[in-house]
C-alpha cells in the first residue's frame, strides 16, 4: 500500500512506482486488465493504492525486486496533477513554490530524506545525553521575561497582558540544573529576526543541554564532543540510504575536537588571509569558513571550537574568563565552516548576576524569578544550544536552512 | 557534591543530608573541625558543597550507607533560608507559594519525582512508537490557521500581522502522514482557557501520533494500547524509587483495553446511577469517574475506551461512524476515571472536508493550505493526543495538574 509515485508506459509494459512511508517498490503491468482499476477511477499519480502481485528478481528495480501479475485496488484516487512534479529524481521548482506547496512537496524522497536525518539526529542527541545521566525537561514557551532584554522577541496577547515567546530555554534549563544537575530539552524557540537570510528562521528546533559541577567551558566542550559523536553515529547507522540519496556523508568526530582562542583565530586570519579583524567582537561568516578550512587542513577535523568570545557580544549570564579581561568562558562549535553550536560556562553566583545586569544596563526586576535560583545555591554550570535545522543543512549542504525545515517560518511565511 | 538539604544536631553529632541530581546521602560529623568550613562561610541549607569521607554501613541512612570523617568544601554558600522549607519529607506550603517559588521548590524530592516520571513517560512514548516504525517530527507552533475555528487561541504579533499559537499539531501531523505514514510529536500546545480548574493549563505538553492505512478508530485504539503499555513499562522500570516515594503504582495495561460505545455508556450510567444524560453530547467528569469504577469492577481494568462520541462535540475533521448517524469514529481513553487521551479516525477525502467545513459553518479559505494535502491522495488515517501532565497527575493522584508541571501557565501565572 502506498502512493502511486509514477506510471511509465514502454510499449505494452507499464512500470508503476509505489512509494510508502519508508521506500519505493516497482510494479510491472503487462496486460490492460491489470491497470483497469486505475483507468476506471481516473486515478493518476499520488493516488493511494494497494497492489498485490508476485515478487520477482529485477536487478534494475529499487531493492532488486519488482511486483508482477498485479491486482490493484484504488484506495483514494487523485485525478489532478500535483502542483509540483514529484515523480522525477530531482524536484524542479523555485524555493518559493516548493515551500508554498510543502504539504505535497515534502513527500518527495529527497526532501523526506532530510527530515528523516533530523529525526535521527534528535534521537542520537537524546540517547547520548540519557547515557550521561541527563534528564529531559519541557519548559514553558510562553514567558514573562525576554531572555536578553527584549530584542527580536514575539509578543503574545496573554489574557489581555503581554507575554513573549521564549527565544531559548536558557533561564529554565539553568534553573533545572538545581533540580536534576543534568538536563536537556528538544523544543521550538522563537526569534523575531527582521531579516531574510539562508541561515535564519523565526521558529526553529533547539537541542539544549545544561549541567552543573563543571570546571569551566572545557568541561562543556568535552561533553558536547560526545554528543556530536552520538548524533552522527546514530545518523550514519539509521540513515545510510538517506545520506546516499543526498550524496552526503556523516562527519568523523575526532576524539578531541581542536580548539582555538577567539583572539588567536583573528591573528590566524590576519596571517593567512591578510584580513585584519583584530579588535572586532565577532567573526564574520567568511572568517568562519576560513577557520573551517584551517581546521581541516591543520587538524583533519570538520569541527573546530572557537573559545573565549569577547564578553561584549555575549549575553549577560556568560561567565567571564577569570584570567583574561574582556574575554569569556564561552565557545562556538564550527562544523564545516559554519557556527552550529553556541555554549559556555554561565555565572552561578547571585552577586555576579546583579553586577552583570547592572553592567548590561538591565533592571533586575523582570529577572527576579530567575535570580531567585542563584540566591539558593547553584554550582558552576554551563551548557549549549544546537540548531537542529542548521545541523541538517550543513550535513547535506543545503543552500538554505528553510529547505530542510518541514514548514519554515520567516518574515513573510506563516503557512503552510 | 550536591546541595546541603538538611543539617541536624543531636548532641555532639551532626547529621548532614546532601542531595545531588539523583538521590541523597547522609554524612555524619562528630568533631567541630569537620563542620568548620560550613561555619566559617556561614553556609546553611541549600549551600552547594563537596564532601569526602569514609563510607560506612548505616542501615538507617538513605541507601544503607553514610559518610564519616568528613572533609567539607563549600562551593557556593547560601546564607538565607529558602522561601519554603525543603528539608522536610513533605512540602508544607499552599499551591500558590509552591508555584511562585518553583525555581526552588522543584528541588524537593517529592516534586522532582513527578518530573522524573514525566521524563520517563516521554521516553517510553517515543521508544514504543519508533519500534512501530513511526518517525518523529517537530511542526510549527506559530500558525496562520487556528485548528478549530478560533476559540481559545492566543494571538501573536508576527511582523505586524496576526499569527496564532498552535492549539495542537493536528493539521501538520495529518499532512506528515502523507510523507512518513506514521509520525509522532512531543511538544508544547497552547490553549487560551479562560477558566481556572485543576485539569487545565494554558500551555502543556502533548504526546501526539498519527498514522495511515487504518481500518477505523479501532486500529488506532490497538496501537494506543501498545503505547500506553510501553509508557508504563518504562516508568515502572526506570522510576521505582520515584513511584515508591509518591506512594504511586504504575497501572497494568490489559492486553485488550475494554471499550464501550458512548450511547451504551449513557445507558449504563442511567441504569447504575439513575442519572439520565442520554442525548447529552458529552460526558461530565462525574460520569467519567463512574465509568472508570465500572471498568475496574467489570473488567479489572484501570483503562476504558469510550467510543463513538457524538459528531456534534467533535472537530470538523472527525470521521463519522458510517453505520450510525450522528456518532463518530472517535474515542476517549479514560485512565482511573479521567479522560487522558482523545483520538479517532479523521476524514481523508477532499470532498468530505469541503462538506464538513460547510456543515461547521467554516469558510474553507483559511484552511486552503491544509486541504491541499487531501487533494493529492491521503489514505484512511487517525491518531491521538495524550496530555503529558494529566498522565502524570493521574498516575500519582495529584490534586491539580499544575502541581506536576515544572512551571505552569494559567490565567494569572506567567512566571516563573
Amino acid at each position: 500500500m502506498g502512493w502511486l509515485r509514477s506510471m511509465r508506459r514502454l510499449g505494452a509494459i507499464t512500470f508503476l512506482i509505489v512509494r510508502d512511508g519508508w521506500g519505493e517498490t516497482q510494479a510491472v503491468a503487462t496486460r490492460p486488465e491489470e491497470l483497469a482499476p486505475l483507468t476506471e477511477a481516473g486515478a493518476g499519480v499520488e493516488s493511494v493504492v494497494a497492489i498485490s502481485g508476485v515478487v520477482a528478481d529485477a536487478p534494475q528495480a529499487p531493492g532488486g525486486v519488482e511486483l508482477r501479475e498485479l491486482s490493484i485496488e484504488v484506495i483514494t484516487p487523485v485525478r489532478e496533477a500535483p502542483p509540483v512534479t514529484l515523480s522525477k529524481r530531482e524536484l524542479k521548482a523555485s524555493m518559493g513554490v516548493l515551500l508554498d506547496h510543502a504539504v505535497v512537496t515534502n513527500r518527495h524522497p529527497r526532501r523526506r530524506a532530510a527530515f528523516r536525518l533530523a529525526s535521527s539526529a534528535m534521537a542520537g542527541f537524546r540517547a547520548t545525553l540519557r547515557a550521561h545521566g541527563f534528564t529531559e525537561v519541557q519548559t514553558p514557551k510562553l514567558v514573562a521575561t525576554a531572555t536578553e532584554g527584549g530584542a527580536n522577541v514575539f509578543e503574545v496577547n496573554y489574557f489581555d497582558r503581554a507575554a513573549y515567546l521564549a527565544q531559548s530555554p536558557q533561564f529554565y534549563k539553568q534553573v533545572m540544573v538545581g533540580v536534576f544537575e543534568r538536563v536537556f530539552e528538544v523544543g521550538p524557540v522563537f526569534r523575531a529576526e527582521p531579516h531574510d537570510t539562508t541561515r535564519h528562521l523565526s521558529e526553529y528546533v533547539s537541542l539544549d543541554a545544561e549541567f552543573g559541577f563543571i570546571e569551566d567551558h572545557f568541561t562543556v566542550m568535552a561533553m558536547l564532543r560526545d554528543v556530536m559523536a552520538g548524533i552522527f553515529a546514530r545518523v550514519a547507522e539509521e540513515c545510510g540510504a538517506e545520506l546516499a540519496l543526498l550524496s552526503a556523508r556523516a562527519p568523523e568526530v575526532p576524539a578531541v575536537i581542536p580548539h582555538i582562542h577567539f583572539a588567536d583565530a583573528q591573528e590566524l586570519i590576519w596571517r593567512l588571509h591578510g584580513v585584519d579583524s583584530r579588535g572586532e567582537p565577532d567573526l564574520a561568516p567568511q572568517e568562519e569558513r576560513w577557520l573551517g578550512e584551517w581546521a581541516l587542513a591543520e587538524h583533519g577535523s570538520e569541527f573546530l571550537y572557537v573559545t573565549g568570545y569577547p564578553m561584549a557580544k555575549r549575553p549577560f549570564y556568560t561567565h567571564p574568563d577569570p584570567t583574561r579581561p574582556g574575554y569569556s568562558n564561552s565557545f562556538d562549535l564550527l562544523f564545516r565552516g559554519i557556527e552550529l553550536v553556541t555554549g559556555g560556562q554561565r555565572l552561578h553566583r547571585y552577586e555576579d548576576y546583579l553586577a552583570a545586569l547592572a553592567r548590561a544596563n538591565l533592571s533586575p526586576e523582570p529577572f527576579a524569578w530567575y535570580l531567585e535560583v542563584f540566591r539558593y545555591g547553584m554550582p558552576p554550570e554551563g551548557g549549549w544550544a544546537i540548531g537542529l535545522e542548521r545541523l541538517v543543512s550543513q550535513l547535506i549542504g543545503a543552500p538554505s536552512v528553510k529547505l530542510v525545515t518541514l514548514f519554515p517560518r520567516d518574515l513573510t511565511r506563516l503557512a503552510p
